[in-house]
């Protein structure tokens, strides 16, 4: 259970401001505050990023339609996706004719949200083999002496670096945005569970905590949304599919994200090697796992074992980095935090757009007025982009600034 | 618990053949028979197709080496990849250097095991586009006026057909094996498993069942083994590092096949679209899913939803087929089996060779004199070829029929 940070707008009735003038929304951040239902135009499920920015943007787009968004947990949720990602943006990866979005989402990372420690920060990609763009890796690393050192050149001879890649907090996005969008008039309830019910209703249960730690329904309202947006990262799939009945092809993964002690400073590099990225953070490293492909409907994430000692690592990681031992040497050394179990390592559940390890983030209506957005494994670099997009089209307008972009 | 089949050899002194002729080897089927531990040149773990085949085909090479096929359950055993392997020899799939081999197991299943219901029936590979070696499906399916009936040509007209293929029964293959390999002087002990404890040592679990149907350890035995074989599918990977603290890159995945109750003959092709093999049997059809990757470290098999009816059939292959009721009218009818808990559809764990959803049939020196086998979803094409090869390894044979074919 979590509350909203201090600085977020409290409870407040509406109606509050001078004519002409913008009304911050209400917040209900606990049951103690009442919430008498109404109808909203639109309601979002959801405040991670992905929410939290389609909130913010739709509130600038169409202020006169009213706004409700609702999020399970606090800001972020400490169990979703939003927290862990990791809050690398590169166009690697991205296809060409989804640069402008990228582009355009980064200039909203380093401009719209405030702080969200938002640096750039090159990428630095490592290869056994040669290829396109590549370059000797002891040239590329020759100016960042600390990832130099990480790697074993003779390993990962080669090098394609990522010059205009940037790191940012994607959980201190979705805080602003969600925070922005409250500014502009925009009402939010955390602790809040959402259901559709059907296309236009929605049921929410307000959540509180016992004296015992167990989370518990303290109330429960009904109230009409013109259109809906399911915004419930790897949840919602199956949201879509046990509320509204509507069947999509999305997946989902497990990915934990394990720390590894070795010193960074803001100007060290992020590093990638066979699909494995290595984001500084926080004076040190947290290690963003491949993800090969979608993990079976039914899996409960497993710790694994390295010779015979339990770790919290799951086996298909501790695999993926036990390949990558001898080209990058810390990772098998003890700064590497493999844990002892599955709740030692953190971890989240990762939507994966069409099923696909690879897939884009994207939005989708499931029925009339309501809308499916989902991030997945490229919400760093195209997730503003692609709430822009869905926004704009809730709003009922036609540009998107990206396709304005100078040639 | 299973026994052996009636026809099996009895448990026998050895020695009772006269000089010169083969004696036929001991066969221990349940705890009753006493076994004395003696010392073996060779202890194959796993009596499915691939441990059975090394055995047959190692007496036939080396019969002055002793030999010790050790079975968990009965032949086959009931919980092993062997009994629902599909058993269709097709050259799809098979890279160019490995044809000979492809071949050279095709000409042994068709002739060297007896009946195993070896039948020469066209592979029909449907596609929804265009490309090298297809012709229009209609076409191709025109002398398959039952086959025809299950298609809709317009979702799917373009097809390839592997007028090569042919189907059989591995379980019966397993059998015939195991029992030749006996006839050929090789010991069998069903009902018992068997650890590697180090290369060159064996710890055997004699196992019975109580009036209450528990499985337990009736007696232990610890013997040696110059060379041992693991040949326990998809366990070997795992058996090989618990065992003898060797890591390898295999994997497994849980593959189910339902039951498509449309009627087939003799005369039916087999089908394929979308990785779904159609395989006519016992007068309908059995179905054999893609596999698309591994299953992670940890996962159980689960049954799926279909429209919130609990289904035996797991998700992703629920959606597979799903993805096909279209293009192949039949799925989508009360012709398949969807069972309403996992235990209604056959299934087993099948091994990944080198983690690989393609992978093929291999085998590998996990340490000095200890041999891995392992067959997976190309064992019914390549597998009594890779067998062949690791018993004239071990015998020190070093010519290959299949090098010698005429070109």
């Amino acid at each position: 259970m979590n509350t909203v940070s201090p600085s977020s707008a409290p409870a407040s009735a509406p109606g509050q401001a001078a004519p002409g003038q913008t009304t911050s929304g209400q917040v209900w951040a606990h049951v103690g505050q009442p919430f008498a239902p109404r109808s909203y135009d639109v309601v979002v499920l959801g405040a991670g990023r992905m929410g939290s920015a389609f909130a913010f943007y739709l509130r600038g787009l169409a202020p006169h339609l009213s706004l409700l968004l609702l999020e399970e947990g606090g800001l972020p949720n400490e169990d979703g996706a939003t927290l862990l990602a990791p809050g690398v943006w590169t166009a690697r990866g991205v296809p060409e004719n989804r640069k402008a979005e990228a582009d355009w989402t980064r200039e909203q990372l380093e401009t719209a949200f405030g702080d969200i420690s938002f640096q750039a920060r090159p990428l630095i990609e490592l290869f056994a083999e040669d290829g396109p763009e590549r370059t000797p890796a002891a040239e590329a690393l020759a100016p960042h002496p600390d990832a130099l050192a990480m790697v074993d050149v003779t390993a990962l001879p080669f090098a394609h670096t990522d010059a205009g890649a940037a790191t940012y907090r994607p959980g201190a996005l979705a805080l602003a945005a969600a925070q922005m969008a409250v500014k502009s008039g925009a009402d939010l309830m955390l602790n809040a569970r959402a259901h559709a019910v059907s296309a236009g209703e929605v049921v929410i249960e307000r959540l509180s905590v016992t004296n015992t730690h167990q989370i518990v329904v303290h109330e429960t309202h009904r109230l009409r949304a013109g259109t809906l947006v399911l915004a419930l990262g790897a949840d919602g799939p199956h949201a879509a599919e046990h509320d509204l009945g509507v069947h999509t092809t999305h997946a989902r993964a497990y990915r934990q994200t394990p720390r590894l002690n070795v010193p960074s400073t803001d100007d060290t590099p992020t590093l990638r090697a066979a699909g494995l990225t290595l984001r500084p953070q926080n004076g040190g490293f947290t290690l963003i796992p491949a993800v090969h492909h979608r993990d079976p409907h039914g899996y409960v994430p497993t710790g694994g074992h390295l010779t015979g000692v339990p770790t919290g690592l799951r086996r298909e990681t501790l695999e993926d980095l036990v390949a990558l031992m001898d080209a990058l040497p810390p990772l098998g050394t003890e700064a590497l935090g493999l844990g002892r179990s599955i709740s030692d390592i953190p971890g989240a559940w990762l939507a994966l757009p069409g099923g696909r390890a690879d897939g884009l983030p994207l939005h989708q209506t499931l029925t009339d007025g309501v809308h499916l957005l989902l991030g997945g494994p490229h919400a760093d670099t195209l997730g503003l982009a692609v709430t822009y997009d869905l926004a704009a089209a809730v709003a009922g307008v036609e540009e998107r600034p990206w396709e304005n972009a100078p040639v």
